[in-house]
């Protein structure tokens, strides 16, 4: 067995709508002597390809619901930023002050329905930005791991990342939020373990794994670097999607 | 910023009752080539940790209760298991056929009480065992830290951890059950972000990022290493528990 190295990338700029991220990552591996082989994976910040897709919502311009205003009210937050959340999701699961938990639209239970009233200032001062997630982040994934390997001619993966907070656990932790190229979670039922019995553990969410692993070194504040080489990843890459890391609803005990 | 390497150790045998894992750690270690430095963690499967401490229950002596036999029913599963489950755990919180989901003595919600009936046959043939977490995993860590500080004089973390399913999501994933000398929770609380606003994410369960990062280079199966050797976190060590990583029932939204 080998090592896993999770290299985060200095040097990617600020994000500006219309970045070309694919051709920044090239640029910073190329600057870290990192040259891509078969196997790799990237891993994204959902921060850097929202801002690079331009999923910018100047809270100055929206016009909250009657709904957002009351819910806005009952966890004393901008109703501005209520009403983006509310557009970005499924269905309300838990609210106290502070908090809104929602069934995003994507599929995934996380707070606030990962839009983002940090961090995306400074682009201009007289706006009040919030930054909702891709629109469609594993199709964002494939988007940038076609050029990759068009540049680099290696088969590899990508993986872009959010950090969710956790039912029963304080804490954020780096979760899946779209993939192209490597699996969301591997299937090991009918494996024998050790003494031939069938494991009882069957499915391991390794998307989600390597998702922890690389925002461990992304850091979080000003010294972020949104971009983490990997190689080591100890599974074939194939095809996926986020889907198949969704517990589907029936499935669900916490709802 | 450097790169976080997470090299699984080879060699590491098949662990008995009484075995003495801090040795064979070390053994691990010098045939990998590796010398402890300061900032470097270990981090182990419980299963070998809970091996070594004898943790094992011999199903065939344990007599269920009748809360115990009830539960079996309903959930399909072994009467005798089932009470090595209860005994384990301070609430059932969910049960459905082929699922407990409990909070566990130690304070963390999982399947099962972390009670496994797999991949600990094979010790001896005429009983039937069933393995269970460490009596204190934040002590057993810290003991093997001890033993390997002495030896190499280095400041070091243990990690012990185990699989959690998760709420809504699929597959399962490493989680922290116990730690010594590193991080449970990273607390931003007051740092600046990217543009001097306070950061919104305020505390990252780093443990339980690297508990993931590491099982996904033990392998689940009969190729697994239990042991990860993991140079780079980077966070200072420090003095922790895992009792920071839980959440109070009272913040707890979904239980």
């Amino acid at each position: 067995m080998t090592a896993l190295t999770l290299t985060p990338l200095p040097g990617i700029p600020l994000i500006q709508p219309g970045d070309d991220l694919a051709q920044l990552i090239l640029e910073a591996l190329k600057r870290a002597d990192i040259e891509l082989l078969n196997g790799d994976i990237l891993v994204l910040a959902q921060k850097i390809v929202s801002k690079a897709e331009g999923r910018l919502v100047n809270l100055a311009e929206i016009q909250p619901s009657p709904r957002a205003r009351e819910l806005a009210q009952r966890t004393q937050k901008d109703p501005r930023l209520v009403e983006m959340i509310l557009r970005e999701s499924r269905e309300v699961l838990r609210t106290r002050p502070g908090t809104i938990i929602v069934e995003h639209r994507l599929g995934f239970v996380c707070a606030s329905a990962g839009v983002d009233h940090s961090n995306v200032q400074g682009l201009d001062e007289t706006h009040d930005w919030a930054l909702l997630l891709p629109e469609n982040p594993d199709a964002s994934a494939q988007a940038i791991r076609a050029r990759l390997e068009e540049a680099s001619g290696a088969r590899i993966g990508v993986l872009i990342i959010d950090s969710h907070g956790r039912a029963w656990r304080l804490g954020t932790m780096g979760v899946a939020i779209g993939l192209a190229g490597l699996p969301g979670l591997l299937d090991l039922r009918g494996c024998p373990d050790l003494f031939d019995f069938r494991l009882q553990i069957t499915q391991v969410g390794v998307a989600d794994e390597l998702a922890a692993a690389a925002s461990l070194v992304m850091g979080q504040a000003a010294e972020g670097t949104p971009v983490v080489h990997v190689r080591g990843f100890p599974y074939p890459l194939r095809e996926a999607s986020l889907r198949e890391l969704l517990r589907p609803k029936e499935q669900d005990l916490f709802r």
